[in-house]
């Protein structure tokens, strides 16, 4: 977040890496779309709304699939490409975006839990991993996530704290609420899994799988949403663990780590 | 370029891999200083005074030397880090850097350059070449290139044309020519070399060898630059090719070209 000239901008810059954050063989004009989506996703949780971006690319075999996926990206969500590098690695493929955003009211910050506070989801969860998993009605999910910068927009003045899950529902509540001091519990009755996702094991692993960049953010009790939203929990005072789940602490990675 | 609530950001984004941009074996240190360097030094070429820097990260064996050499450019140029990624690599190494300022006044292009102009650089010509091939006396020009943002915001008001050569000074002033609708011819005899470098061979090629980050620009006859400067040649109307050397059109690889 830098303050210039009377505006508050907002900077993001993620990498995304051939046999790291997708499968060689995947479309070039995929990863392009999901490039974009990620660091525009960022701006989404915070509200704000793009002015650019800056793309760093590997030039490899299929670059002009890359391009054609970054011209659908860039014209769906009206982001000007403002400039950027290419390289031709010797080894495998990695990509850097840098998004530039202003913020279009308060920017949210993800340490402002408040006990009494409810958690709320957009969308759903588990799409990305079941298109991951080759399920073809959820393949664009996994593929070509959208970033929620309307919905980001209109939450941003009223929320206490937003993030977009891009670890995992549970890894990143538990990073809200550690962030926040406090601890949330999360009713897995509540969540917006999409249709048809009934067994309790693919439940349980949606809730750890990231990807699906939908946003969260913890609102005072009573907050009706502007945006289609599902309340999935609740902030209370810190206890021993940042999460329940139900009422009980989890086990297992929660989401994924970074490592 | 971006014009912000009355204010006009410079944006620039750089990547730099391994086995294209420097040796494996290298020290991660000097991988981090040259990363920002090159963007600090596309700063320099537009008179920008930096603002920030969002940098994204292979995280591989050395990385706290990487860390370390981070800690030493921006404390070198005073240059705050505002975020980033990392990502850990199944391959080779790959950074990425967004260096952010804001102009001090114009902005310089490389398409002013006007018959009659003189070509200018500031610093030497080759020391990094000297250095990448083993030259000890050499060897910081090659890994720990200094940008130069003094010189650049004090010039940028006083140019016609600006930029930094990164691909080589024949090559970049060809371009700046070519840009400005000009052909520039250049004197060798004026060519600012490290002291000692005389063969001419050695001399031939250090023209054609990027790396050096010094600033090239266009000024009008009889200019006066507030910062030390070599005066090397000098643009005219059009012709068949951008670029003379001592009256020749030069043969071969002008410089670096990216493929």
């Amino acid at each position: 977040v830098l303050e210039i000239g009377g505006e508050t901008l907002i900077l993001t810059h993620d990498m995304i890496a051939e046999g790291v954050h997708y499968r060689a063989g995947t479309d070039p004009a995929d990863v392009a779309w999901k490039l974009v989506a990620v660091n525009l996703s960022d701006l989404a949780a915070k509200g704000a709304k793009p002015i650019g971006l800056l793309i760093g690319a590997s030039l490899t075999e299929g670059s002009e699939r890359f391009v054609a996926g970054l011209r659908e990206v860039l014209a769906a969500y009206n982001v000007p490409l403002l400039g950027g590098d290419t390289i031709r690695p010797e080894g495998k493929a990695s990509f850097g975006c840098t998004a530039i955003g202003h913020a279009t009211g308060p920017v949210p910050v993800r340490t402002g839990a408040k006990p009494g506070d409810a958690l709320w989801v957009t969308g759903t969860i588990g799409a990305a991993m079941l298109g991951f998993r080759g399920e073809a009605a959820h393949a664009q999910a996994y593929l070509r996530p959208r970033p929620l910068l309307a919905e980001g927009q209109a939450l941003a003045r009223h929320v206490h704290a937003m993030m977009d899950i891009s670890d995992g529902l549970l890894l990143d509540a538990a990073r809200m609420a550690e962030a926040s001091g406090c601890t949330v519990d999360i009713e897995t009755a509540a969540i917006p899994f999409p249709h048809g996702v009934t067994d309790p094991r693919t439940r349980d692993e949606a809730l750890r799988w990231g990807d699906d960049y939908a946003l969260l953010f913890a609102a005072p009790p009573g907050f009706v949403p502007p945006v289609t939203g599902s309340r999935i929990g609740e902030f209370r005072a810190a206890t021993a663990a940042p999460l329940t789940i139900d009422g009980e602490t989890p086990t297992g990675p929660l989401g994924y780590e970074h490592r």
